[in-house]
């Protein structure tokens, strides 16, 4: 049975890290607001389980995934759960752990990013805390994508089976992942990324190599893939953007 | 051999959500930087983890696990980790899965509730950004509390096994956790808590049977526990506290 992934239709944002993992795997899978209501899909299908009054585990935003009867929310539990049956996992179970906890801080770090256009409320428009998100993206580039980059630089780095990979010696989830981050601090501020490669060699070098995989190649060229916006996580406002120091 | 937490000390912070797991069950655990320096502990012994150039898994900041060789970052990962070694996870392989997603969605609030009192910046005082905080946290009392605490509510009522656990029909790590958002709340924002036993009476009731559990009423009146303070997650200042609609 196919996998369903329910996310919001019209954005990339948090779903997006899922679905580079099912399309790098080549996975049976149906992105359900995405589809037509006549199918029984749509934003429909995915509010339906959200307000259930029956449902035991109701998850309390998207994305989330159903396997079956199974309901896993939050992007690094899906991942946690997809990784090993999409051969996107590693194989100790040590490292599984090691993997989770890479993506949880990526977790983090996308949440900092969306807190750079909405650093005052979430239910708040863009245009009433522009100020405060001057503010916020300034210590955002100043400081943030450093520690959080410089720290994803030395992971590679250290990782004993090479710098190719952020652990083991096999495409993991989180490499997907470190791709989607990187794709979008570039579109959302490109000057603050204007010397990315030479500030973070082995990260830009993974998002080449993960682009370079076939079915993530056919993927971003596709249709499927939902250009970026000013809906999701990862937003281009020029006055947000400056040079890096 | 003993657990090792690795976490700030004079703070409750995110290491209280893995020490109330730990106590809970009993378990042997050394709080390292609360150790001293005379027995190889401290805060220096966890900057060494930190800073190591050769450790393959290396964290992104604490609270962090090592059980032997293993490092284990991130609260919900070192109580996904714990949760069955302590007795403190359903047995469902799926209900696990669902466990964790409430504790990340529990991780997700405390980072708002983080936010509160550091809307703009980490690195930046309180006091250079109250003005900011004082609109975050009015949000956060209309909008978000009731957001996230009448979803928990919901997840209490929905639970086929009774009202009386987040998951199942024994107590988990995810009961301890909701106990220490309940008293953090209580402490930052007491008029905004002043109805709340009417307002969520499941999760208070929760609270209190947590409270009651012989291991965690010995601790909470231990040293071991540290008292709230400005210096953690949940911050009492009283500007930005207000009454709840």
């Amino acid at each position: 049975m196919a996998y369903e992934l329910y996310y919001w239709d019209g954005l990339q944002g948090r779903g997006e890290f899922v679905r580079l993992a099912l399309e790098d795997a080549g996975a049976d899978y149906v992105d359900v607001a995405r589809g037509a209501k006549k199918d029984g899909l749509g934003t429909d299908a995915m509010m339906k389980v959200m307000k259930s009054r029956t449902e035991p585990h109701i998850p309390f935003a998207p994305p989330f995934l159903k396997d079956g009867e199974l309901i896993v929310p939050h992007v690094a539990n899906i991942l946690l759960y997809l990784g090993p049956k999409l051969g996107l996992a590693p194989k100790d179970e040590g490292a599984r752990f090691a993997a989770h906890g890479l993506q949880l801080t990526i977790a983090d770090f996308v949440t900092e990013v969306h807190d750079t256009h909405h650093p005052l409320a979430t239910d708040l428009y863009y245009e009433d805390q522009r100020d405060a998100a001057r503010v916020r993206s300034k210590h955002f580039i100043e400081a943030r994508i450093p520690k959080f980059f410089g720290y994803f630089e030395r992971v590679l780095k250290q990782n004993p089976h090479g710098d190719t990979h952020m652990i083991g010696k096999k495409a993991t989830y989180v490499d997907l992942s470190m791709f989607q981050l990187v794709e979008g601090l570039h579109y959302a501020f490109p000057r603050a990324c204007a010397k990315f490669g030479e500030q973070y060699p082995r990260v830009a070098a993974l998002h080449d190599a993960v682009l370079g995989r076939p079915n993530i190649a056919r993927y971003v060229e596709s249709e499927r893939r939902i250009p970026f916006n000013e809906s999701g996580i990862f937003r281009h406002y020029p006055e947000l953007d400056q040079d890096a120091s």
